[in-house]
């Protein structure tokens, strides 16, 4: 599995969203070369990719719908249900920990810290906006799997300092900032100026 | 160069940001093994991206820096100003908005449409929020070349019809809902459940 690229994690995401919509449309099979035209790509990527992860197609018919779905589901590790805390509650971070999307994918946010005094204490949804100073100590007592980081880039590298320490082995990080963590911990970099520049690319040709 | 995928202009914008922390460390070249190392691929592939746009690099001395960011920034559009117009003053819409990584790459939002009353007439920076039924009208007084479409799922639909009417070319949605728009158009979904998906996949190994 460690072979496995984020490039072929980021098509498997790509396909289950394909999935969820052809389940939601009443659509019980696909062929590799409809799921490749879905998703922009080559239907050769598309076997090679599904490939990895065992034969679940049936030649001439192309795959169940729904028993795809449910193989990427456990694949990507959808099947239970993840605890995140997030660092930054600013404008970000109200977008992140009100974003639906994580909800319906198993994501919980279960605690939120910030610097800012006049945000302790305030109330999120059922979760109270606690002090940074006391993130380690609460992380102790409930710890989570993965920690989302949304504050300024200047604060973000003393953040993952503390989420190595807490042993969150988990990180996404949406500061525009370059960070480095040990062996053991994933950190994932969220640069939103990147769509962009897949737009100025096309529009510049 | 309609044959270059979205994932290698995305590698593009990989390298581009891991030369610019290069750059600003004082480090004059670079090989196409380091480059792969630092971007998390295989020197094949960063020989391959990189022979898209013509040779660039000097065989046993690597690239150079600064040559190579600037052939880069150029192939993605990089090296001229983009105006774009948001759509949705929520609280995502206000941290793309801040976002200081967009001002840093040359895109500016010239205008900020919104539905809610309560919203239209604050100002943002030197933008006052405008009521979306204008948006129309203005988008032909002052046009933009990128929208950006940061509204709840059940709107942006109407948006990006209003949108394709109004001629803009380059959409990038933040709405987690399936959109379609005519050819010649570019249409970018930015789903921020993907990278947790991705840190569930390793997590989950």
């Amino acid at each position: 599995m460690e072979k496995i690229s984020e490039f072929t994690v980021r098509r498997l995401s790509n396909y289950y969203r394909i999935l969820l919509d052809l389940e939601k449309r009443g659509i019980a099979t696909v062929s590799s070369h409809r799921l490749a035209q879905l998703g922009g790509i080559t239907s050769a990527q598309v076997r090679k990719d599904l490939s990895y992860f065992g034969n679940f197609g049936t030649r001439g018919l192309g795959y169940s719908v729904s028993e795809l779905k449910a193989q990427i589901v456990q694949i990507l590790g959808l099947d239970h249900k993840w605890n995140m805390a997030l660092f930054g509650a600013g404008s970000l971070g109200h977008a992140l920990f009100f974003h639906q999307g994580f909800r319906d994918d198993g994501f919980y946010f279960k605690h939120v810290f910030d610097v800012d005094a006049g945000k302790v204490g305030q109330k999120w949804h059922d979760v109270v906006i606690t002090d940074q100073a006391r993130a380690e100590e609460t992380l102790r007592r409930e710890p989570v799997q993965i920690a989302v980081v949304a504050t300024p880039p200047d604060a973000a590298a003393d953040v993952v300092e503390l989420l190595v320490r807490s042993n969150i082995k988990g990180i996404l990080n949406f500061a525009p900032t370059q960070l480095t963590v040990p062996d053991g911990v994933w950190l994932r970099n969220v640069n939103l100026a990147v769509a962009l520049e897949s737009l100025s690319f096309y529009l510049s040709m």
